[in-house]
């Protein structure tokens, strides 16, 4: 996986120009950076409304790097961020580690993947993808999954676009209990 | 969470009946067990050609207890277990920590919930369910999810039969990058 300071040069998905990106792991002083991020993807998501998160809980939960005491403080996902040749932090991806009893081996889930809308067309969605895919590979893993509205075409448009190919999983509804329901379901 | 030989004694849903079940948490030699629980399951959802878990797979990947230690391996995901009274592990339930950005908070993924055939209708389903709902809590979370296969009914209905209510999560579509594509992304 990505070192906390590793410089990336890659190809645009268009030929021949080159960007220069960083991509390192979350440290404590990008919280607010990452709210920041979460906010403009859900609000692209027209679900502004729907974030609760704070810069407390995402520091409380969220793997981050503590350059005090140079070491990780292990939560509940990680996050990786892409920072721009102009110094800013133009996209993330954070995620976490999924398993499949079919494989017998983890995976990763991509729970965001979030590029600035001024930084698109540079290939960096797909640079994050590739380092989340090395780490699935790294760790034994066999799979490298997400989910996508349904709605969202260009995103849609995006992943079928990889020159891989991302599946569809058809068949599976996914089920939720949350809120009053999850305190009822655990007490009652 | 369970401890790892809480008993817990439950009532039926249908009534009067009591039945004593055993919770707790994976050790070294329920191995063997979990891998013919999780065949029994791909071969209900008629997926049995689709499990490459080995038991060596699932002991270096899973959470488990090393009773010659009194300590836990760290793995990817954690399996709680239900023995029933004549001490036959009758149920599973197999699950990691996810997490929301939306919430800002984790919550538990549950990649296998199985009974066997011949221990259901007991309420052992809705004992490891809620057993997660306690967990999701205790962890600061906000949600237990899984997925069904469409065509599921009975799993359906139990879902819907729980009081509480599980909600279906319209709109997301799930995608998949695996094995020769997965290698591709990560290499090329």
């Amino acid at each position: 996986m990505v070192s906390h300071n590793a410089t990336i040069r890659h190809a645009t998905r268009k030929g021949t120009l080159f960007y220069d990106a960083t991509l390192r792991l979350l440290t404590c002083p990008d919280v607010p950076t990452i709210l920041s991020l979460i906010r403009e993807l859900a609000d692209y998501e027209k679900s502004s409304d729907k974030v609760d998160a704070t810069e407390e809980s995402l520091a409380r939960t969220l793997s981050h790097f503590d350059a005090s005491t140079s070491t990780f403080s292990e939560g509940f996902a990680k996050t990786l961020l892409l920072t721009d040749t102009d110094g800013t932090v133009a996209g993330m991806a954070l995620y976490f580690y999924n398993y499949s009893t079919w494989t017998g081996v983890p995976g990763i889930y991509l729970e965001d993947l979030f590029v600035k809308e001024s930084y698109r067309k540079k290939g960096y969605g797909t640079l994050l993808l590739k380092e989340l895919a090395k780490e699935v590979l790294k760790v034994g893993g066999k799979r490298l999954e997400w989910s996508c509205l349904d709605w969202n075409e260009p995103s849609l448009r995006f992943y079928e676009s990889l020159a891989v190919g991302a599946k569809k999983k058809g068949e599976w509804v996914g089920l939720r209990v949350e809120g009053e329901a999850l305190g009822k379901l655990a007490l009652e």
